[in-house]
């Protein structure tokens, strides 16, 4: 009876793996040399760890389940939460900062469509116990860089919350949460009819819509022009001083929201080339979980990359694993095996397990595109040597064993 | 509000975390250069897959769900069936012998005790379409070669089930797959209780008590007078023989079953030094489920190793990972940037994040154990230079920033 993969999901076949598992390894060469150290967590957590972050209305779009001991738990729609927790739990007393990474899978009950799945891979990074905006600069600038790292083209759009929220600052609490979510969705016309609902007065609605259009090298000036000198503005700049000196390409966007109410200042979002509508492939800012989850006032920042929309772009090829195949007759078999089990101290070897001829194992040896077949016959097994051949050119030498080894360049 | 961790599942922090990386890599490579691809397969399953392969009693022991279309679902306990779901999906036209391998986490509900986790990892290959003894042989001498690889000293215990079988063929099927898992448990009692309640021949009663006892050296020919020359006698002395060639230590056990009536042939075991009661790290053998899953008459042989178990035991220690700290004071932070940013092409450099006084930074290094501390001071600026200070010598250079890289051999 033939079972199907689960709706949404994916198999990885080797090409695949080893794809991915070559840019996995790329990008985490780069985040560990940027002095970040990968954490684990549980792939499933307490149902309401989420829901205290994001409210009830994520339920909908969650793997939850009832465990056997009639606990309410989820499959984790994202990681920030789970590193929180872990931080909460177990690393309160570390020295600051702490600089955390992830890769891990994340999964989301929604309509399957192209670039989205139900199980799918973040990488992320937080960074926490600074609340300095050299913290938030260099996070910014290990998300551009490992982007680059794999050859992906994008443009970052960065912006600082305190801006907006000091426009909003006259408006109830709630309504600068619902106004802010509208302005991340760019949802003009549901914007434009909620000041209207709510009666906000007339020249902070110009302001509001003109604001968050700014983008551009005259934006923070004309920000400056609808908030006057403010100390937000004043941290923006100095953020952008520093992304220049790491040498980030930044585009002004006092239009970014993020949409949720943890955030506390720097924003930002990066959109890549070769993708279609669905082409954000990071997000990240500053922002604050950690007390709501019963841990201290301690700042964090940081930002998740959507891996699978990275292996859709990224130019990284899978890394060659070509074996070294190793043909042998039915009376050298034994020696075939030992020859086999030295050489793979050193690279890939292949050996016959299927009782093919020698003519036949020759074949699967091309087959499979192997650039170097190795021959152990009974005159090399006299001559206590192996023969070499270039499965490419034809060509075959009579070699001792660790000659093949350095031949073959290991 | 403070939330806690799923009982019986873990948090791994960077140092945790590291080392089983450093572990999974050392044995990705082992099983890389054995010539077997990796692939990932989804983290949950329809329910079905394990039920057909191990039954419904296996539901209580699985983290089951109902998902928002009402399908029956269920996080993997294990991967094989999920390979052999895939090969038969994906992978049927592909030439043999497939070499597969995964490394993946695994869920499991029950009682969280001492090693024993909710959610675990395994590590495991499947060689599918070769039922050649050679495919077997090359199987068990990969595990023993893993284990080595992260020094891990085993014993292993390997059997052929054909030989049992073929003792126990005068019983009906289910008789003998009861008889299995009796013996698979080490339940002599068991085990003889039942023979009396079905009536087991005398004969047969004896010869079966005294097969399963054999082990060591003249099993062999002990086994061969109880039953006679059989082909499986002669398959289990052949793959004997390559083991020897692989130079794998052995043990025959005629007392290894397994306990699944999926088995076909070889079956083993390895149990580690260092583990207390639960020392058994790796099982596998030779197995039939292709043709339950809808696919053809192929034959598999395949293992999982144990990683937690591995981890608590193996003698691999995290990769050093301590980074260089740069040390700078306010009016030179933009060229420390602008250095972090190009020594992280080549090693792991930490910035101060936290706007601490010059002095501050340097505690701050020695605190976190930094080899080397590279001070950025006005001096140093103009003079385009840094110090490069050996924080346990104390003695301190004036280099370039090549120097500086050539100096700590990147």
């Amino acid at each position: 009876m033939k079972i199907s993969r689960p709706r949404g999901t994916r198999d990885f076949l080797p090409e695949d793996t080893r794809r991915r598992r070559n840019v996995e390894n790329i990008l985490r060469k780069v985040v560990r040399n940027w002095g970040f150290s990968e954490i684990i967590t549980p792939t499933f957590e307490a149902l309401e760890l989420f829901t205290l972050k994001s409210g009830d209305g994520i339920i909908g779009e969650l793997y939850n389940f009832t465990d056997k001991g009639n606990r309410a738990m989820t499959l984790r729609p994202e990681l920030t939460a789970p590193v929180m927790r872990m931080y909460v739990n177990e690393m309160q007393a570390n020295q600051r900062p702490l600089k955390l990474f992830y890769f891990e899978n994340c999964f989301r009950y929604e309509r399957p469509q192209k670039g989205r799945f139900r199980e799918f891979w973040q990488f992320g990074v937080e960074l926490i116990g600074s609340n300095k905006i050299d913290a938030d600069a260099e996070v910014i600038a290990l998300a551009s860089e490992m982007l680059k790292a794999v050859g992906i083209k994008g443009s970052l759009h960065v912006n600082h919350l305190g801006i907006i929220r000091h426009l909003l600052s006259v408006l109830k609490t709630e309504q600068q949460s619902r106004i802010m979510r509208l302005v991340d969705k760019k949802d003009d016309t549901g914007l434009v009819d909620y000041l209207e609902e709510i009666d906000a007065p007339g020249h902070l609605r110009l302001e509001l819509m003109e604001l968050i259009s700014l983008t551009g090298s005259e934006a923070i000036e004309k920000a400056r022009q609808l908030t006057g000198d403010i100390p937000e503005l004043e941290e923006y700049q100095e953020l952008l001083t520093l992304l220049e000196a790491y040498g980030v390409d930044y585009i002004i966007d006092f239009g970014i929201a993020r949409g949720l109410d943890y955030y506390t200042g720097m924003v930002f979002e990066i959109y890549a080339e070769g993708l279609g509508a669905q082409n954000q492939v990071c997000g990240g800012g500053s922002y604050q979980l950690i007390k709501l989850f019963g841990g201290g006032d301690v700042a964090s920042t940081g930002f998740g990359l959507g891996f699978d929309r990275i292996m859709e772009i990224c130019d990284i090829e899978p890394d060659d694993d070509k074996p070294v195949v190793i043909i042998a007759m039915d009376s050298t078999r034994i020696e075939a095996v030992e020859t086999a089990t030295k050489l793979r101290f050193h690279m890939p070897v292949y050996l016959d397990l299927m009782k093919r001829s020698f003519k036949a194992q020759l074949s699967y040896a091309d087959h499979i595109g192997a650039h170097y077949a190795l021959i152990i016959g009974e005159s090399e097994v006299e001559a206590g040597k192996v023969t070499l051949k270039n499965m490419d050119s034809g060509k075959q030498e009579l070699l001792t064993i660790e000659e093949v080894i350095q031949k073959m360049n290991c």
